[in-house]
């Protein structure tokens, strides 16, 4: 088995509005609805243990020294992820991994999906750092399912595999869930006012809120359109009740300026297309919808890209 | 109707084997196989006529003066391109168009996909330029029916859609098609010695070629490996008998300096991953795998991509 160290670039992604669609099978399981992927991701690197022949005596001593778990660092702060762990065990390589370092350029809890592009990130590199073979559909699987068991999230990993601004037709992993796009770039900007968590809200009766979802996404799809996207998911929040004092005031800032905003779900976040939180007087975070979707980082490609 | 010019990159795309997949819906029609989506490839700009008075005029002469079809280029040279016309009219812009200038990387004939690319890049470059808010899943049919009506192309257009190395598991567009992908990126360096028609081949009886097509996808499925990609496609081109003479000597000359090449379907054109054919004496183009799929072209979004 080659091993070498691989790296993987997820970008963020901000949900506009959804629907949630538990299911027993965590393929199957997942949410309908939109938002927009980010130039703001999250970095993965996969370090496989230096030594091939550890794997041997790690066999026989699977806690012990460094055959155990990889180290899991985020921004060089040692953390433990259950997502990460989860898709090191799916591909089986979980006591063959070093160590698995998370560079974010978007705030945890917040509404970036960080959790989504932390599986998935880890998926594709260990997958090239150990040569696994895995198709880009298998990979994307594994990550969902992770999200999924762990109710961390249920849409980000399919979306964040896409790329741009994705809407989730139909639930689930690939193979089961479908997806569209509205075919459009643009500046995104962002303030963060702290974290809002994704499992309480999953956890508890999601009937209104997918309800609304339902609504959001029957609207865009008659209007695939960016400003309809925001607009829905406006409505979303509202209709919802998931619309936090802070956010709240800000949209109604950026509206006021000739601006248009709404709230990430789920986290204390307000995102705008084009300059709208820089016209309200806000110092956002800047970045652009993200064109690509997830992928493995390598110098040649990345100098070459057009 | 807001108008203004829009311009769209679409990748290259080389099929490194494929099943043809005839049926009476065009949207259903398609091919099975695989390929490499290139970073050389077609930037589409499209521009609506200057006057938009002038519609109401066209409406009354539509063959007379700029009321008329749209004038198309090609690296500045006019040229007619049926899938461009056809889809234009799909989206009731035909008229509106004064014209559409294609300039492409890669030469035209040679199994590069570039009618896909141009019938994408009108779609999404005229969705935008329109304002006709179609959605991405919409614009990639549009321009899979256009290619599959007119017999240019059976898979380009929904793996150029993409983007990286795509597998085509089901065929058509979406909603019928299923995709995959080889999660790698590399460099490609291709050879071209002229023409080969895609029209013909694909008029003639397929039957042998789609069982070799078949056989290679269930092999690549296998072990969704850049190697074996390279692998099931030598022996559909064998299989197939589809081999020209400059493309199987170039093949060798790559085997024999240690690299893996093979044949791009359908032109007469050798590619090869890494640096194979460089290391056996030729002059190659150079390129690399291309992360992203079709998308609109924006300045902004191009400085800051990452």
């Amino acid at each position: 088995m080659a091993t070498e160290r691989s790296r993987a670039f997820v970008p963020g992604h901000v949900t506009a509005f959804f629907s949630a669609h538990p299911d027993p099978d965590p393929a199957v399981a997942g949410s309908r609805g939109a938002g927009v992927t980010l130039t703001d991701g999250v970095e993965t690197l996969v370090v496989p243990d230096a030594d091939d022949h550890a794997a041997e005596s790690r066999a026989e001593n699977p806690s012990g020294g460094d055959g155990g778990a990889p180290t899991v660092t985020l921004d060089g702060e040692e953390t433990t992820m259950g997502v990460v762990d989860d898709v090191l065990d799916a591909l089986g390589v979980r006591t063959a991994a070093d160590h698995v370092a998370l560079a974010s350029d978007v705030p945890v809890g917040a509404g970036f999906g960080v959790s989504g592009a932390a599986a998935l990130g880890t998926a594709l590199a260990a997958n090239e750092a150990f040569d696994l073979g895995r198709s880009e559909n298998e990979l994307v699987r594994i990550a969902h399912v992770a999200e999924v068991e762990r109710g961390t999230g249920l849409g980000d990993v399919v979306a964040q595999a896409r790329g741009g601004v994705p809407i989730r037709i139909e639930p689930g992993a690939p193979g089961h869930g479908e997806l569209d796009g509205i075919p459009t770039t643009a500046r995104v900007e962002y303030v963060t006012f702290g974290e809002l968590s994704t499992e309480a809200v999953l956890a508890g009766d999601t009937t209104t809120l997918s309800d609304a979802g339902e609504r959001a996404l029957t609207r865009l799809r008659r209007d695939p359109r960016p400003a309809t996207l925001m607009a829905a998911s406006r409505e979303f929040a509202a209709d919802a009740d998931l619309l936090v004092s802070e956010v709240d005031a800000a949209i109604d800032d950026v509206t006021a300026a000739g601006g248009s905003a709404s709230m990430a779900m789920l986290g204390r976040t307000v995102f705008a297309l084009g300059a709208g939180l820089s016209a309200a007087g806000y110092d956002p975070s800047v970045c652009h919808t993200h064109v690509t979707g997830a992928r493995l980082v390598d110098d040649a490609s990345r100098s070459s890209r057009r």
